[in-house]
């Protein structure tokens, strides 16, 4: 097992190291908090500054872990050496991967997401069972050496998750459609509602308070992880602009709402399927030279890896 | 304590039916669904056809209360006595009111809407507790009778319910924000991740669920909500796409959503306000010579009628 340097100890990168070294791994990291590193050290995780944390990555040949805001992302691809293995946490991946190419491109990469959270934030709201049948996103872009993806799998295999498979751009273009776009739906709809007034809002009951829950999220999480996104959530926003005013110009026109109703209906039909479907478990050879491509296809198909054995990989579709 | 004719015997007529019976009042009903009278008539409760229903109504100057489909209100209003007094719970006010000044002009009419119910539907699924401290719009429109007023908010308090007195176009344009929109977006929603396919749905965690459960409703009934509040809709809709098409543009100008964002937040902050307080109570003598004008003002704040004693409402601020 290999070990694990974790730049960031935050709600994220505190769970990966709660649970890196719950799997028996050796774990150590950097942080720009002092709050996170002395809490942190408090529960007995060594900590270092960046620069040392990372040098003993490189002599170990530890995976580092970049568990930053993406703003942040940059000056830490800058100190890490070249040859070091890095993967990352962050919600969005082609921007991720852009600066490694840009700016550290002698580092072996490949990207991840881990589809897991709490409102809190910092060393103190981590957990060592946070991702536990959680999703975790491995971004297999054209550029992702085996040997390093077989490192990244193991670590989110390790937390409890389940590895989707798929690539940079696939993950962005999905993260858009089913995060970003229903955080500023949910912002569109508390606000509309709010201009309807008080009584608007002393009638409001579960399509209201549903529709509108995440609109109390953070404001700066929100539009960091939006914003971060930028490319996928336009094409997002338009299919949700030109669906929406279809069925407003059918409302007008005709009165009927049938098209846009029974649309929506048999999606959340398919998303009440997927969730409730235990799928086909499947054994799959990571050094077999169709690997890449069938994993890929396995994530487009909503499929996951739950678990390794040697380069073999247990997989089950959706 | 009036006697109550239920016409429509389904999930809000038969709780209604069962309610008011609790309370004390002499009930009995009709309905077109021999499966609903067959339960009513099992739960002892007295289910004629419609004529002889509505005529034990004119003879015992009972409030009858029409709790059948918008579509079906037409043929309900057409066979009552001039002179009755009614009311409604249909979802959408406006287009009752006209329906009664066209079809039945000479019955004695205040509209309701009580806002409570369930995925379930029929007889079988009500239950007198259904409308339990929910909100029970009374339109007072100008033509209201103090006098029906009165039977109307009594009725709705014996249920129960808290009365939120408003007029029906207020009430329609406030539904159709906080209900009716939240329905159609989520509809829209959950079409752009499904566009996503299955690796999209694969990843949908709390806010795409959240954003898309009313989706799930059966959809001739969210048509029928949505359909029947179109001139309401629309201008809700118009709100909603001016507000999603502005934050696009700002995206996709400057790469920023701020002001989508922190106006989504707080309007989110009001809505939990508004359901954290508890209010100042008061009283008001529904036969002062402002009342109607007081009601108004009270529910347009987002206040709620709690209790009656005689002529005497006691109320609360939002």
């Amino acid at each position: 097992m290999r070990d694990v340097c974790v730049v960031g100890l935050g709600l994220i990168g505190g769970s990966v190291a709660r649970a890196a070294r719950a799997a028996g791994r050796e774990v150590w990291g950097a942080t720009a908090s002092p709050a996170d590193a002395e809490a942190a050290r408090g529960d007995g995780v060594e900590v270092s500054d960046l620069a040392a944390a990372l040098d003993r990555a490189a002599r170990s040949d530890a995976l580092v872990v970049v568990a930053v805001p993406l703003p942040a992302v940059e000056e830490v691809l800058r100190a890490v050496p070249a040859g070091t293995r890095v993967t990352d946490v962050v919600s969005v991946k082609g921007p991720v991967a852009d600066l490694v190419r840009r700016v550290a491109p002698g580092v072996r990469y490949v990207g991840g997401h881990p589809m897991a959270g709490t409102s809190a934030s910092g060393w103190a709201a981590g957990r060592a069972d946070l991702f536990r049948d959680a999703a975790w996103v491995v971004a297999l872009d054209d550029d992702a050496s085996p040997d390093l993806l077989l490192d990244v799998i193991a670590l989110a295999l390790d937390t409890g998750a389940h590895v989707v498979p798929t690539t940079s751009a696939e993950h962005d273009a999905a993260v858009a459609r089913i995060s970003h776009l229903p955080h500023l739906l949910a912002a569109v709809l508390a606000s509309v509602g709010a201009d309807g007034g008080a009584l608007a809002l002393s009638l409001a009951a579960g399509s209201f308070g549903d529709g509108t829950r995440v609109a109390g999220t953070r404001p700066e999480l929100v539009r960091a992880m939006c914003e971060g996104n930028r490319t996928a959530l336009l094409d997002a926003v338009d299919d949700a602009l030109g669906r929406l005013g279809a069925a407003r110009g059918s409302l007008a026109s005709t009165g009927g709402l049938a098209k846009t109703i029974d649309a929506g209906h048999a999606a959340r039909g398919s998303l009440d399927a997927i969730r409730s479907s235990t799928g086909t478990p499947f054994d799959l050879d990571l050094t077999a030279p169709d690997a890449l491509e069938r994993l890929r296809a396995l994530g487009r198909e909503g499929g996951r890896v739950t678990s390794l054995e040697g380069a073999t990989l247990r997989a089950r579709t959706s």
